[in-house]
């Protein structure tokens, strides 16, 4: 049993990582912070917690984080990048849900999220946290920066192309569909229900803050500068993103069987039969991605599509997969859940 | 480790049943049948259930349903009352979620149901599958009854008050609202998303089959006849039941004491602190009814608040319930699921 | 052509008002008012009515409201109250579609609102705008109390059998159910999408501020105190209330005539069928109420199902057909609408 | 005022189309026929028309349809092309919201469609209702192909980029999303609300009928064959189609005002302002198609956002909007109703 902090928890990745800790068999969790619901029991925020966790928010102050084992932040950007050197410093693991070191380059980081970095350093140690890409650095790792919800469900499904420099990488299109859960649990206008629901639409197309990390992660992957089309929605779905993925054929080889070998001893990722098409809540609740493959009218472009529940594998889901490959324990523990259907 | 089959599993019960018996510590799956869908592999259909269910939906002939230790229907009424006895004989156990066995006067029942019943001596023996009121001859019963989804709901909200009887059980009004995987998964017009969602309406008004069955719930539990105004309403959710519930009051007692101390031993029953407004998410996917009492501006009215997921709790989850009470198992294996909440 | 102003048009009922008016062949628009977004052109912020209202904010110093012949006011409760003794001064009619001159005890008022009263003397002179009530009045009157939601769809519900004397008014319950624009705009976590969404649940149960507009009501048609229990519901639909409400009949009568006859003369009260199941999309975008009666299983205790849609004939809707009455215009010019179904 | 009849309006195209006819102000409903409804009022099965429409539905053959100015077809396919040879010859004009007459090469319709063409002959006369781009051929015509729903969105976005020969037309992708009424109101499992609500995913990715008809008329625009990647998504909106189109720029003009130049003069066609993000209920319930262009990051690939009401610019309305030009009525008669918002 480790001893696991978790810092902001109000959000939607903080409940859903309460939910997925309340039953991981290797966990003991020992504090949740919150400065502005001090006080007010976990449960009576989340009614789906009454009778699984009995902890109250603490102030950050008296949470004794570091005499814990592992701190998760799940708290806006820039709140993570203030602490974390002092955590590590005292011994303690840190992964960090939001994006504060997700970017290796931190003039870019700035200049996308529009703040000064305190701490490059901690950016140069972090490790990506994406399992299939970088599980043997994860597990020695003592700071995680957990992936975006977007930037999973591309990279995954573009990853083997790009690996096997079989598609031009100059012109890959990633149309991306997110659930609202997505935009946080911060009251905007945008996101209420009366807004949001039977509507549709695109946003953030000019350039959404997840465009430079996925194109650092398929950069790295072809070892070669990658151009790329990213254009997210909102759509009314409480969870789960579905990103439709465009590639142009460079190379001809089977691309099914590119897909079943790259991802053949990945437990979280399932690449369906070829022409299937993953739905959404296929995943809901678990930590799976879900992946097909398509070639339309036999022509010359790929169509990939990956889904995700983004507050699991695009989220808390797989911040509990990097902290059992950080610990030892077993990879799949506490995710386990069968996907929510219907 | 028992041995259980499933009878008809290609609907919403069947599917939920499969997600919990998938994680049961107890339970091997032996056979699911289907006559329209034999040989196709369950994942297939169920795509949630890929890599966690490996079976194909069998012609109810090649089961060897008499080979189980179980056997659950989850089929349209008049189905399981064909076979139970042939199975019982056998000595295979019985759980029907449908509602061949729920009402124990069988011409009552062939009134709602419009079908002459085919053996009224399995509905004497059945025991009614609420374990709030029947724990002990469930452990020894060979056939369960398992409740239906509003009765489940209402029963549960009104159970205190009648036992007490300190209510006019005369005039008791149940305004339940539903979620619309309750109306089943075969393809009729006014379950189409188009037709259901952002869209409320009453239906049955003039009587719902469910009338009865919470009528006789009601009356053995207060002694004498009552009288019920049930009114079902259709809802935009894909799971949930609430039950708002109205009684006038005949007797002065502390009311929140009453459903604490009823509830006080039950694992899936939740009295919440007085005026707590539960919501159906917050027991969403999981077997819990969470129950709140209200007394409107102190007058003689009492509003109690009862919600469950109809699928789990009013149908496959009650139905594990069951099982675990009839074989000794831990009454909460395989149920321990937390509510999935946003 | 009369000169119309609102005063605070960034709201649900204001974009409504706007739908409306822009489409009704006897008004002007001169100006709409809002403080924080005074510039901003209308169509920006909605965009439906890109094309249709090319109006901008205005800052409600620069509105020269006193120059219109009519001022909407679709701001929150308390603001109509501070400018409403000067605009009738200046000679201009008004409707509150606020709660400000509802309540004619504004010592009730003022503790249901939390707030004194800046003028009781135009609680005493406003007419409550019901117009199956109070037709003739609104056409003489110079301030309208709009309706509230809920209240209209509770009494219009409830009237026929109060005005008549046929049921015992001592125990009636309106359990009543709301789509989640009937919260309003203003950003709020418990109206997000991933919050509202796939989610059902009462709220207020102690005490909502439609209970006494409601019971003002009923108690002038019954010309005697009624006792209501009365339950709001928050249900995931974007527009539409659903009432149903349940009354102990005293006296026999032929209900369905008496709801035909009392409303034979309205345009904007859909009598159905007997035992019809109204649902709320019927009446959606348009100023109906429908309304069914039932009598379940021929007991004592009447059904009423009456829905309306809560932004028209529940805010907007209603305000403009006031104004009909007022200018002695057509009664349903400019509301002529065939409702939106699917 | 014209004498109109339409065949086949049990369906969401032919509610709607009643929606729009019952406020035209030149049309006369003359007849609608279902041959399994026979003798059921309108407004029973659609309870919106309630007081708007008085016909029942009569079966075809007692339609006296030879008799009318116009006939509706909003059938499934194949139906249309068996009866317009006679309507023809009778002197009706015909206007055919199913797939009939949308293809002009025979042979590729019946690969796609799965049967044999009844009437070649009326295929090649028929013209293709896309008013944007054959107002005046319309307006000559007898016989009219409605276009379909996601190809008037994807048309209406590409046309300006293809006919100025500005893009790479051997790699179009259309990325296009539909809300569930676009599949129709016949019972099918998948577009059950349990199945569609809170889900989200692509279909038809191999081959979608709406292929072979974008593909003409692209091929039309750009005066060569156009590579088109294709692919649908289902996703829980009730109305509503955004179509997200990437081309890759061959050639740099002033993209922006390219489009609000080609659509200077269309009343149905709203070009935004440059980097909009349009929602599809900004179009709900109307005829407007809301269309806005992105250049992200300054590189070689644009991407248009469209948005139409499937039911509306995407069938019905554009239906009446042809009607409309082909009998000289004022081009906007009846479809002059304001987008709903919310």
């Amino acid at each position: 049993m480790i001893k696991v902090g978790i810092v902001g928890g109000t959000g939607y990745t903080g409940v859903e990582l309460l939910r997925l800790l309340a039953q991981h068999p290797n966990v003991k969790l020992q504090a949740i912070t919150s400065r502005s619901d001090a006080g007010t029991p976990v449960a009576a925020m989340f009614p789906n917690l009454r009778g699984r966790v009995d902890l109250s928010f603490v102030d950050p102050k008296e949470a004794a984080l570091d005499q814990c084992d592992l701190v998760f932040f799940a708290t806006p950007n820039g709140v993570a990048m203030q602490q974390v050197d002092a955590l590590l410093q005292a011994g303690v693991r840190v992964i960090d849900l939001a994006a504060d070191f997700r970017i290796k380059d931190v003039a870019e980081w700035e200049k996308w999220y529009g703040m000064q970095h305190a701490s490059p350093k901690a950016v140069a140690e972090a490790v990506y946290g994406l399992p299939e890409v970088n599980r043997d650095k994860i597990r020695q790792a003592r700071l995680i920066a957990n992936p975006g919800c977007y930037p999973t469900a591309v990279q995954l499904g573009f990853l083997p192309l790009v690996e096997a420099g079989v598609v031009d990488v100059s012109g890959l299109v990633a149309d991306a569909k997110s659930g609202v859960s997505g935009a946080g649990r911060k009251a905007e206008t945008h996101i209420l229900f009366a807004e949001a629901a039977d509507n549709f639409k695109a946003y953030g197309v000019s350039g959404h803050r997840h465009l430079p990390e996925i194109r650092q992660g398929l950069t790295n992957a072809a070892g070669q500068s990658v151009g790329l089309t990213f254009v997210p929605h909102l759509t009314p779905l409480i969870r789960g993103i579905h990103a439709t993925l465009y590639a142009r054929i460079t190379k001809e080889v089977d691309f099914q069987a590119l897909f079943e070998q790259r991802f053949a001893n990945e437990p979280f990722v399932d690449v369906m039969p070829a022409k299937s098409h993953p739905e959404t809540r296929s995943v809901r609740a678990s930590n799976m991605c879900r992946i097909a493959i398509h070639r339309p009218q036999g022509g010359d472009t790929l169509v990939v599509l990956s889904v995700i529940d983004n507050l699991v594998k695009g989220a808390a889901g797989q911040a509990v997969h990097n902290m059992n490959l950080m610990f030892g324990f077993d990879e799949c523990a506490g995710l386990s859940q069968v996907p929510l259907l219907p």
